[in-house]
């Protein structure tokens, strides 16, 4: 899908200065990273994600010629507690735009996301989009908070809001100094959610300005990108993402969590220097796509064992697996002289769906006797009458 | 090609313990090993191979049932200076088989290698095989040297006889107690290879008994796996090496040295607790086959941009530019508004072979103009027309 849209594929460093690596964790995923000193001494750490080595390895390249579209899927480390299906190796895919600001940048990242969701058979998927712009236009418009600081502690309560109940938060907040019906009101507004038209039509009710959700509605719809709810919950890091942000759910198993997310992270360019320089993009895991996919489909992929009856079989044999690994059907045959029963017993073992028996008599007519392994009907067929017969579908 | 030989793909682990790593790297590789204290303070190291954490995994996992054959490419790392070509982080190929010691897994490994670099396009390489077992058979029985530690010492010389010249290797080996001669036999020993037949005669007329190379000589016959020489000062890693050992070159450059190399190293299961396994395998750079390839052809690979002029026309863009994906064509456009003369700057940086501008005439009439950005020309054409011109062969 990457390859569709044009997105280059790269894999980013491994091992980054811990100083690299913190840029972007900040304080909540620092204690998370796999760091150690080197044989020289230095501070390093493992990368936790694909996008800090994606992100500093653009910002260290001034010649490249924005945008610079970039797709990676590879491993990464945290040193977590291990848990079921969360284990301190993971692999993920990325997306990432880098160049001017651009709200269609940040559709075409939303529309590759569907598009490789649908490619691999999982399209019944929502894309949950907010904006901190708007959740800011909201903390300094409606609840009066001008200064910086109160506003970012705010509107951390909004990401706080989908796990903890209102009066938990309005009671942390008080002790902070914050009035408990500004909490309140934050929490109304963090239950918008809903189709975007739906969401602009309220937001413009409260007079909460959001030129940028409006614009990335139609050009969403441009792209022909369905099944976009907008939902002023989803803010994500607010320390780190500073425009439009998503959360990629199972429409079917929405209680199942994110299957990716994204955004747009103007803060991590400007903290490798290069303040210019605006980045989009999207993460998610792969290990749990290759679960959900191998529990929705696919039949058993064909295997054939070939079966060496008399070692004056033996080159014939090896011609028969030449053969069908030239039209590109995975085989093997028993590395050692075995009795055919039990390399029958090896084929069931190995779950081959055909074994094809060659000894002396096949060797002198090429022909190969088929073996059905779910029925166990033999057929002496000539070997392109034999490899017809694998292809063809069964019943 | 794993899979049509029926190798499973599996990626081992990344980080293991540092004891593990030194059951293979001894002291050679030790120095070289990424190693760090995690957080808990457990001695670690990354991976500098795949093979360790495959063996690993195979003598843990008691329920596999043999033969086992495993298949991984993935990176690894080693704390090296970094040189030209060579960095501390590199991606690796790797096939293993697990099993009952046998000759014809040795075959199939390399039978598998060189279908590989045939598939690749490199075909034109040479195995060069040799076998521990005939080294040590010339050492006891030609040298009458018994003592095994003395014999695995004189072994290495031969190791050594690839980059160092005779003078220099007597006079190391007089100082450790060697007789001169006998470093000179081994260095002419050294020197037998070529067709398997003439070695084979060569160690007959020596009363060097080689009976697996001989047999390996059938294995291979039989699996039509032709350009194998043997070379008798093919030894590898002496302390790890157990049987068959051998390096894959290119005929036409063998000067560039090894692309791959492998062998049956019955020591690795034994370290980790299970004597009763047999283990062989080969593994290759992938960097190295990749800078090959680059340099030995492919045509630039069709990339289309898609010229939006005027927003009226950006629901027909977007509508092409999905019927480009659905159909395997990589394709982009502008993510911001831009003149054409801009887009079409921006579709020759990009290498686009072709651009298809897109205005409101071409939205009325659900048509392309088709611009050949290596001549210039254009044309106006149903997008289906176009289509079929972006895929014909251009002269």
């Amino acid at each position: 899908m990457a390859r569709l849209f044009n997105f280059k594929m790269m894999e980013p460093a491994s091992i980054e200065h811990l100083a690299t690596l913190r840029a972007k964790s900040g304080s909540d995923v620092d204690k998370e990273i796999y760091a150690f000193k080197d044989k020289a001494g230095r501070e390093v750490g493992l990368r936790f994600d694909l996008t800090v080595g994606m992100t500093r390895y653009v910002c260290s390249k001034r010649g490249l010629r924005p945008p610079v579209k970039l797709a990676a899927a590879a491993g990464a480390w945290r040193y977590d507690e291990p848990q079921h299906a969360r284990y301190r190796w993971f692999r993920q895919w990325d997306l990432e735009i880098f160049g001017p600001e651009s709200l269609d940048a940040d559709a075409e990242v939303i529309e590759a996301t569907v598009r490789l969701f649908q490619r691999l058979g999982l399209g019944d998927v929502t894309v949950n989009v907010g904006d901190r712009r708007a959740v800011q236009a909201f903390v300094g418009k409606a609840l009066h908070v001008e200064d910086e600081g109160r506003a970012v502690e705010l509107m951390r309560a909004l990401d706080k809001s989908q796990k903890r109940t209102l009066p938990e938060l309005s009671k942390e907040y008080e002790q902070k100094g914050f009035d408990p019906r500004d909490v309140k009101s934050l929490f109304d507004f963090g239950s918008i959610a809903g189709p975007p038209e739906k969401v602009l039509d309220l937001l413009g009710e409260r007079k909460v300005g959001a030129p940028s959700l409006a614009s990335l509605n139609d050009l969403l719809r441009e792209r022909g990108v369905k099944s976009v709810s907008f939902n002023m919950s989803i803010v994500r890091g607010i320390d780190y993402y500073t425009g439009v942000v998503f959360e990629v759910s199972d429409s079917a198993h929405p209680g199942l969590g994110s299957l990716a997310g994204g955004g747009r992270y103007d803060f991590l360019p400007r903290a490798f220097g290069r303040p210019e320089l605006s980045a989009t993009g999207a993460a998610g895991g792969i290990d749990r796509i290759t679960m959900s996919m191998e529990r929705s489909k696919d039949p058993v992929p064909l295997l054939v064992y070939v079966a060496v009856a008399g070692t004056g079989a033996r080159d014939w044999a090896h011609a028969v697996l030449r053969e069908l690994r030239a039209g590109g059907i995975a085989c093997e045959a028993p590395l050692q002289p075995r009795p055919l029963s039990k390399q029958l017993e090896d084929a069931n073992a190995l779950g081959a769906s055909w074994s094809l028996i060659v000894g002396e008599r096949e060797a002198s007519s090429r022909s190969v006797t088929v073996k059905d392994m779910r029925t166990g009907a033999e057929e002496l067929l000539p070997l392109d009458g034999a490899l017809a017969r694998l292809r063809a579908p069964r019943a």
